[in-house]
C-alpha cells in the first residue's frame, strides 16, 4: 500500500497476474470493420457438447461484450511503462482537424513535468499534447451533425451487435415491453441490428455520447445512451488517506476485467497529476474526472480560495492528459442552496458542497456556471463530454425529489442546450438515494427537462438502513433506473459510506452493476441480451457445470462455490447437485418426463397444444372439470 | 458437519455463540396487550446525542421489529433439549377446541419413536399432540370469519406497528404511490395504525395468512400479507450429501437471528423426522415444509410409488410436530405436463417434477389434486396453512410467464376457493425466474385469478447469468415484486444453483432479503417504515459512526468495513472518513453552508421558500434568468 516510487518503478509491471489472466475457455477475437484499425475486441466463450443418446450436439461458442482492453489477449505484451498502443492514432490524424502542441498548455502541468522530485514517479514517455486546430470543433457529435461516420461510430456499431451468434436454440427472445417515455416514444426503438448510421443519428440528437478525448488515443471506444447496452462506471482513485498510484493503474485494469465500461479518477490525495497520467496511458475505457477536486487541492482545500483561472487551467491539464469526460457541477445556483437546509442530509455531493460554499461566500454565481461558455469552448477543443453534475442530489430516502434536487435539474437541461450549441457531447448526472416508487419520476423528469441527453446515476440506493450492503441497496435502483432508460449507471460498491473500497470491494461493486446493468437490457429488449441467459441456463440444464460457470459473469467464484460441497472432478458432468442430492434432482426428474412423454407419444399433444388448436384445448378444460367435479 | 450423536447431544446447548448474542447497543423489549401472554418482543436500539453548540441534543431510541425469539434476550436461558417455552399454550387451551392425544396418529412417527436406535438423536422432551375436537374447526381463518379477535392478531397487531416512535425529526414521511392493483383498490390501503380488527379481517378475507399450527406453541406469532409489513422466509435443510440435525437448528436460530420471519426446513437426507422435531420445538418463527419431500424418502425416491396413504400419514406426521405450512404442489395437472416439454429448463421445481412424473407414470390426476378436500380437513385440524405451490414455476428467463406457468396458476386459483370453504389459510407461490418487465403480469394474474390470496414468490431472479450472485439476481426482483404486492418473499443465497448454503450464505441471503422487503415496504409507503431510514441517515449526516453502525441490519459488517481503513476508536467520533479525507467532506462543508447561512440571515430566505411564498420564487427566477444571460 505504501509503496516507494522506487519500488513501483522496478516492477517489471504493476499489473497483477490475476488481472491479466485471460478467462476460463475463453479466447479474444477481433471483428473486422470497413475502415483501418476498425477492429473491435470481443471475448469468445467455447463450451462443450451436450450429451445425448446418439453422441454429441455442438454447442456453439458464445461472444460477449469485452471491456478488459489488451490486458486478457496473452498476444499483447503488457508494459504499464510505455502504456497501451495507440488504437485511434490513425484515426485522430487522419481527420487532419487537431495540431500536435510543442509543449503542454497548463502552466501546472509545466511545473510538474519540470520538478525533479516528481522524476521516480512521472510516467516516463509522456506524449506530446493534442488541440483543435484554431476554429475546428472535434467533438464526435460535431461529426455526426456533419454527417460524418467516425471509426468509432463504425467500431461502435460492431461492438453493441456482440457479433450475431448462431442460434443456441430455437427459442424466440420474448416480446419486450421497452420503456415508455410519454411523448418521447419516437427514441424508444432499438433496431435488431445496430448500424453505424445508427450510432451517428443518436449521437448527433444528443441522445448518445461517444467519450473520446483527441488526447486517449489508447481508448476502443464505446458509447452511453439509452438505445443501446446498458453502461457501468467503476469509481478509483486515491485519498490523503489511502492508496498508491501502483494501487490505482491495479484497480483500473482490474476494473475493466470484470465489465467496467468506464472508470472514473476521483482522486483526491497526493500526485493526482502523476496518478492520472499512468492510469489514461493504461486505459482502454474512457476515464472520467471530477476536475474541481484537483483545483481544491491546489488551493490547499479552501473552497472560497477557487478562482476561475485556477479552474481553467486545471480543465486543460486533463483535457491534454487525455481525460475523456468532466464532472462540472454548474447547475448548484446560489438560489438553490437555501432549499437544502431543511434537508435531513443536506448537500452530500462532495462537487456539490465546494461549489454551494463558494457561492454563499461570495455572494454570486459560481465560475462553473458563469464562465460555462468557456468552458464548452476548451471541451470541445480536446472532445471531453460533458458529465453535467448534480451537486444537490439527495443524500438519504428523506430528501429524494425534492426541490433543490429538482430546481438543479432545470439548470443542468439550459446547460445542455448550451453545451449543444457549442457541439459539446453531454450526459447528466442523477441521483442518489431515492425510494422504489420515486425512481420514474426521475427517469421521467430528466428526459423531459434534458432533453434526451443520456441520464449517468449513482444507484440510486433505495433504502439507506443496510451500510456495508450498498452495492445491493443501489443495484435494485439502478435496475429500475436503467429500465427506464437511463444510460449509464456508476457503481456503488459494499464500502460506500464506510470507507475507500479495495479490490475485492471493486469487483463485488462491478458485478452488482453488471447485473443491473443486464437485468436492465433484458427488460428494455435489447437485441441479442438474452442470448447468454438462454446459453447458461442450457447448460444449467445439461448438467454441463464448466461451462455454467465459464458463461457466468464470474466464473471463479462459481466454481468456488460449486467446489466447496462438491470438490471433486467427476461431478462437474454429475447429474446433480449438492443441493438435492442423487435421487432427488428436479433436472433430472424432468429428463426422465420428457423422455416418457417421447416414449407415450405425448409429443403428439405437446404439438398439438403448440399449434394452438383450440379444439384441444377445449377438451383439456372439460377434463379437467370432470376430474374436478371428483374431488 | 460430521457430529455423532454423542457429540450432538453431550453439548449444552447446539446454539452457538454468536448466535445468541444481543445486537449492539440494543435491548429486548416486550409490549404488552390487553390479554394475559401477548407480550410482543422488540428490539430498542439506543443512540448517543448529537453534539451541538449548546451541548448534547436527545436522539430517542428506535424500535425495530424483532424476528430472533429468545435467543437474543439475555433473561431467557436458553437450553435447545427442552426448546422455548410454550407462549401460546395458554391461548390454545383457552379456545377449548382441542384436544390432547395419548399417541401420535401417524403410524411412521410411532414407528420413529419407538426405534431404540434413534434414542440418541430424538428429541427428549416429545409433547402430546394436539388436534382439533371432533367438528370442530381451528384455523385463524375461521375465528376470523366468526368475528373471534384472537390473541395471535393482538399480538400481531402490536408487533406490525413496531410501536409508535418518539418524531426522530421534524421530517414528514413521503406521500407513497402505493401499489394500485387494477380492480382491486380496495384492498390497497394500509390504515397509519394497526388494530387487531384490522388483522382479523384481513385473515377472514384471506388476504392474509398468521402460520400458527396449534402443536407449535413456542411460536411469536407474525403475519403473511400484502396491507403487512413485507415478510422473509429463509430456506434451510440437509441433503442426502451434507449437514446435520445441530448444523440445521444452528442455521435456524442464525436465520432468525438476521431477520427471516419463516423458516422452511426443505431436508431430504437422514432422520428427516427427527432433524425436523429439533428445529420446530426451538423455533420462535413458523416452520414450513414440502410434506412431499419426506414421503418421496419414504419409498426410497421412486416418485411413480408415491400413494395417497403414504402422502396422507406424512401430512399427520408433520401436522403433529407442529408444522405451521406446507408447501404442496396440487396444482400440477396430467394436462399441463406437456406444456413444459419445450421449454429451455422444464420443469425446475423438484415438487413439481415429483408430480408430474407420477401423474405421467399413473396416466391420472395426482392425488394431492385428487385428495384435496381430504388434505384440507387435515389442515383444519391443525391449522396447517397452505402453500399452494408453484410446479411449474420457469427456470430460465426463457420460460418466464409461459402457458404451463399460468395454466398452474388457475388451478391454484380453484383450489384456494376450495381451501377458504374449509376455512384453511392459504397462499400461494410464484416464481423463480422473470425479467424485470415480466414480473407485473405475475402480480397481477395472481391477485385476480387467486382471489387476492397472498403471494409468495421465490425472487424472482431477472436473470440467469451470475451464478454466484443470484441473491443480487433475485433480489432485484424481490424488491420490485414485493412493492407491487408480494406478501413473503422467499429468499436465495449466493450458492444457488451451485451448491448447500452455509452459514454465511444464510446469512447474506437474508440481509439481501430483509433490503428488498424493507424497499417494497417503503414504496408501499407502509406507515412508519422511514423511521428507520431517517434516524440511520441522520446519524451518518451527524457523524455518530457507532449510531450509523448499531441502525443498521449488519452492524457487525459496516463496523468491519469501516475499520479497515480507520480503525482507531478517535475516529468513531471524526468528522470525515476515509473515502474524502479530513479537508474534503461534502458534509462537513454542509454543515459550514448551514452555519454559513445562518450568520448571514439566509435561513430568513430560506423560510421564505418553505412559506411557499409564490413572490419570492419569481423573483429567484428574474435574477436566475438575468445571471443566465451574462453568460
Amino acid at each position: 500500500m505504501n509503496a516507494t516510487p522506487e519500488d513501483f518503478l522496478s516492477r517489471r509491471a504493476v499489473v497483477s497476474e490475476e488481472s491479466v489472466q485471460p478467462f476460463p475457455n475463453s479466447k479474444k477475437v477481433y471483428i473486422e470493420g470497413s475502415r483501418p484499425g476498425v477492429r473491435v475486441p470481443m471475448r469468445e466463450i467455447s463450451q462443450s457438447d451436450t450429451v445425448t443418446e446418439y453422441g454429441g450436439e455442438k454447442n456453439s461458442p458464445l461472444t460477449v461484450y469485452d471491456t478488459s482492453g489488451p490486458y486478457t489477449d496473452p498476444n499483447v505484451a503488457i508494459d504499464v511503462r510505455r502504456g497501451l498502443s495507440s488504437l485511434r492514432q490513425n484515426w485522430v490524424d487522419g481527420r487532419n482537424d487537431t495540431e500536435v502542441l510543442s509543449d503542454f498548455s497548463s502552466a501546472y502541468t509545466r511545473d510538474r513535468n519540470n520538478d525533479p522530485s516528481l522524476d521516480n514517479l512521472r510516467f516516463s514517455h509522456l506524449r506530446q499534447p493534442r488541440r483543435a486546430k484554431s476554429g475546428q470543433c472535434v467533438t464526435q457529435m460535431h461529426y455526426a451533425k456533419k454527417g460524418i461516420i467516425t471509426e468509432e461510430m463504425e467500431f461502435i456499431s460492431i461492438r453493441e451487435n456482440q457479433r450475431r451468434q448462431a442460434a443456441i436454440t430455437p427459442i424466440v427472445q420474448k416480446q419486450s415491453l421497452g420503456f415508455q417515455h410519454p411523448g418521447h416514444s419516437h427514441g424508444a426503438a432499438t433496431p435488431a441490428l445496430i448500424t453505424p448510421e445508427f450510432v451517428r443519428n443518436e449521437v448527433a440528437l444528443g441522445r448518445a455520447v461517444i467519450p473520446a478525448n483527441i488526447n486517449h488515443l489508447e481508448l476502443e471506444p464505446q458509447i452511453i445512451g439509452r438505445n443501446f447496452l446498458v453502461k457501468v462506471n467503476a469509481n478509483i482513485g486515491n485519498s490523503a488517506l489511502s492508496s498508491s498510484i501502483e494501487e490505482e493503474v491495479e484497480k483500473m485494469t482490474w476494473a475493466t476485467r470484470w465489465g467496467a465500461d468506464n472508470v472514473m479518477d476521483l482522486s483526491t490525495g497526493k500526485n493526482i497529476h502523476e496518478t492520472r497520467e499512468w492510469i489514461v496511458r493504461n486505459s482502454p475505457v474512457p476515464i472520467g474526472t471530477v476536475p474541481i477536486y484537483q483545483a481544491l487541492e491546489k488551493v490547499d482545500g479552501v473552497p472560497e480560495d477557487l478562482t476561475w483561472e485556477i479552474y481553467r487551467d486545471t480543465l486543460i491539464e486533463q483535457a491534454e492528459q487525455g481525460v475523456d469526460y468532466f464532472t462540472i457541477h454548474a447547475g448548484v445556483l446560489l438560489r438553490y442552496v437555501p432549499m437544502t437546509a431543511n434537508r435531513l442530509t443536506g448537500i452530500v455531493s462532495r462537487g456539490g458542497a465546494i461549489m454551494a460554499k463558494w457561492c454563499l461566500a461570495h455572494h454570486t454565481e459560481s465560475f462553473l456556471y458563469t464562465h460555462f461558455e468557456d468552458i464548452c469552448e476548451i471541451m470541445a477543443a480536446y472532445d471531453v463530454t460533458f458529465s453535467l453534475g448534480d451537486g444537490l442530489r439527495p443524500g438519504s430516502i428523506a430528501d429524494a425529489n425534492d426541490e433543490a434536487q429538482f430546481a438543479e435539474l432545470t439548470t443542468l437541461g439550459e446547460l445542455t442546450k448550451v453545451a449543444w450549441k457549442h457541439d459539446c457531447q453531454t450526459m447528466i448526472e442523477g441521483p442518489g438515494h431515492v425510494p422504489l416508487h420515486m425512481i420514474k419520476e426521475n427517469m421521467d423528469k430528466q428526459l423531459e427537462i434534458c432533453h434526451e441527453a443520456p441520464f449517468y446515476t449513482l444507484g440510486p440506493l433505495t433504502t439507506d438502513i443496510a451500510p456495508g450492503y450498498d452495492h445491493i441497496t443501489s443495484g435494485i435502483g439502478a435496475a429500475q433506473i436503467g429500465w427506464y432508460g437511463t444510460a449509464m449507471l456508476c457503481y456503488v460498491t459494499p464500502k460506500e459510506h464506510l470507507g475507500l473500497p479495495n479490490k475485492d470491494d471493486v469487483k463485488e461493486g462491478l458485478i452488482t452493476y453488471k447485473i443491473a446493468a443486464h437485468v436492465a437490457d433484458l427488460a428494455k429488449g435489447h437485441p441479442g441480451a438474452q442470448q447468454r441467459d438462454n446459453a447458461l441456463s442450457k447448460a444449467r440444464f445439461e448438467f454441463r457445470w464448466d461451462d455454467q460457470f465459464n458463461l457466468g459473469l464470474d466464473p471463479d467464484r462459481a466454481r468456488q462455490y460449486h467446489d466447496e460441497t462438491m470438490p471433486k472432478e467427476a461431478h462437474k458432468v454429475a447429474h446433480f447437485c449438492s443441493m438435492c442430492g442423487p435421487k432427488f434432482c428436479s433436472m433430472k426428474i424432468t429428463q426422465e418426463v420428457r423422455d416418457y412423454a417421447n416414449a407415450k407419444g405425448i409429443n403428439k399433444l405437446k404439438d398439438a397444444v403448440d399449434s394452438g388448436l383450440e379444439e384441444k384445448a377445449g377438451e383439456f378444460k372439460q377434463q379437467g372439470a370432470a376430474i374436478y367435479q371428483k374431488v
